[in-house]
Formats: C-alpha cells, sequence, structure tokens
C-alpha cells in the first residue's frame, strides 16, 4: 500500500509541533491551462465568464477567467504537495477569508507560498494550526490569499482515535 | 449559441435590484458519490483521508470523507444553477468565512440554500452583493456555510465596459 501523493509506503506523518512556524515555504508553481479552467468551471461553476472565450469577450474582463474555487484548488493542491503531505492532518475546519484579488487567465502560473501562522493547543493530541496561504501569478503579484483553520495531530498527549470528534465546545459531533 | 447553464440562447441576465434580498432560496440538492469524493481529491487535494477508503479508515472519522474544497465546489455548482445564471454576475470578490462544520461522507445527499443579505451601490453600475450560503445533509444538518461578496451589475448608471477594473478604492486594476 502506498501513501497518496508520496508513491512510497505510508511514513509516519509528523506532528503539528514540526511545522515550520512563522517562516514562508515555497510550495512550487501550477501553469492554468484554458481546458483546465473551462473543464473544472464545466464541472462546477458554469458561469459563463467562467466556460466560453466567445461569451467571457463581453465580460468585464474581457476574456475566460478561472472559476474562483479552481483557484482556491490549485492553491490546496500546491500546499498539500509542497508541505501538507508530510504532517498528520486530521481535516481543515475554516477557511476564514479567501480574496479573489486578480482575475486568473489561461496561460498564468501561478506560485503558492504558505505562512504558518500559529499552533496552539486544541484538544489532548490535537492542535488548531493556523496557515496564511497565497497565490502569485507571473507577474508576482498575488491573486489569491486566504487564511485556513486545520486540526492537526500533535505531540501533547498519547493519541486516542476518538472518531468524528472536534475539539469541545467549538463544532458539534458525529452525526 | 448557447448561454452556458441554460442550454438556450442568450438571455437578458437581471440586474442586482431583481436579487430576491432577504429570502432563502432552494438550490436543490446533489448526492455525493465515493468516486467523485476520490476525483475531486487526487485531482485538487490529494490527503490520505479524501483519496482512500483504506486508509481514511485510520483518521479521525473513520472513513473517506470530501476535500472542503470539493464540498465548496458542490455549494458553487447548486447555487450557479439554483440562482445566480440568471443573474448579470461579474466575479466574486471574497469569501468571508467558509466553515466546514461535519464531514461529508459517500452516499450523502447535499441540500443549498442561499439568503442575499445585501446589495449596495459599489461602482457606476455595479452593485456588491453579500450572499450567505448553506448546504445540509439529508439528516438537516448543516455541513457548510459560507458568506460571500460579489460583483454584479446593477441598473444605477448606463453601464460602461471597463474591462478589468474592481471598484475604486478596493482592489487592484488591471495586470
Amino acid at each position: 500500500m502506498t501513501w497518496p501523493g508520496t508513491g512510497t509506503a505510508a511514513p509516519v506523518l509528523l506532528p503539528a509541533e514540526e511545522l515550520p512556524l512563522g517562516e514562508e515555504v515555497d510550495c512550487g508553481s501550477h501553469t492554468v491551462t484554458e481546458e483546465e479552467i473551462v473543464a473544472f468551471a464545466s464541472a462546477w461553476d458554469p458561469q459563463y465568464f467562467h466556460v466560453s472565450a466567445d461569451l467571457a469577450a463581453h465580460s468585464d474582463f474581457g476574456g475566460l477567467i478561472a472559476s474562483g474555487l479552481h483557484t482556491a484548488s490549485i492553491y490546496q493542491k500546491l500546499a498539500v504537495a509542497g508541505l501538507l503531505h508530510r504532517f498528520d492532518v486530521v481535516a481543515g475546519r475554516e477557511i476564514r477569508s479567501l480574496r479573489f484579488l486578480r482575475p486568473v487567465r489561461p496561460g498564468d502560473v501561478l506560485s503558492c507560498g504558505i505562512l504558518v501562522r500559529s499552533v496552539e493547543p486544541a484538544a489532548p493530541g490535537r492542535s488548531l494550526v493556523v496557515i496564511a496561504g497565497v497565490l502569485r501569478n507571473q507577474h508576482g503579484k498575488p491573486v489569491l490569499e486566504l487564511e485556513v483553520d486545520s486540526l492537526m495531530r500533535s505531540r501533547q498527549l498519547p493519541l486516542t482515535r476518538t472518531r468524528g470528534r472536534w475539539p469541545a465546545g467549538r463544532a458539534p459531533g458525529p452525526r
């Protein structure tokens, strides 16, 4: 059995304490194509300025632009490959702000940076991790910024695998 | 030429003033499959609890759960089909809060509700629209909540198609 994203046998995933707190991590880049913009948006966000170059010529942007959720998904792909796949993530809990700062167009090359802002105890064996992320285009201009709260396993206490439980007092328990 | 999402000739898109301010709009439902969870996450969020049922058995949730961005994309698909495709949307500008409240699992049926909170002048011919959205599962429990700021064309003034411009003083102009 191989571990997703690594092609190797399941590794020991790192606890939240090993995150590179306070230093921006370069998570690589992704080239956006017209085909990818249209394919993503056709499935999930079929507004005319995302799915038809002809119709998009009549939009405010004068041409095809990527869905914001497509852009956010590019961020996540790079963030997982560049950093998160090595850590013992439990789940994302909230994207506190997701800002679409500039249009993303076919041919754009988006580079991803991640800054781990804080790691705080959240529950026994679990930490609340706050990450700020940015995607910049080939001109160095930010196109997307976001702040994410996630839960990760931590060293604090022996792990107790309480399925589906969120930290007490925050979110509802299992269905 | 047909209009995306409608299968008909390009219609006159409605201005922001026609939005159903303050009343929740039912935007239909979407059944989540294991295949869709794995396909979305394999492309955009390949963390083990999203892409491998076997490995996900070792996660806090005890099984496969959907990527948060997949869940957000299901929201957007339903929101576009149920309401937004009839309106003259310019672009999303910010998702101010995107909360993942419960895990989404294979077989879940997610229903989408939209509430237009406010419509305010943003620039000549443009309105800032604040929408609150929710996805609920087949048990009536919310799995995702979000608040989105978007720009739409409005009746305020004759449209001037200033390509790529955002409202003055908010976001940067064209690249």
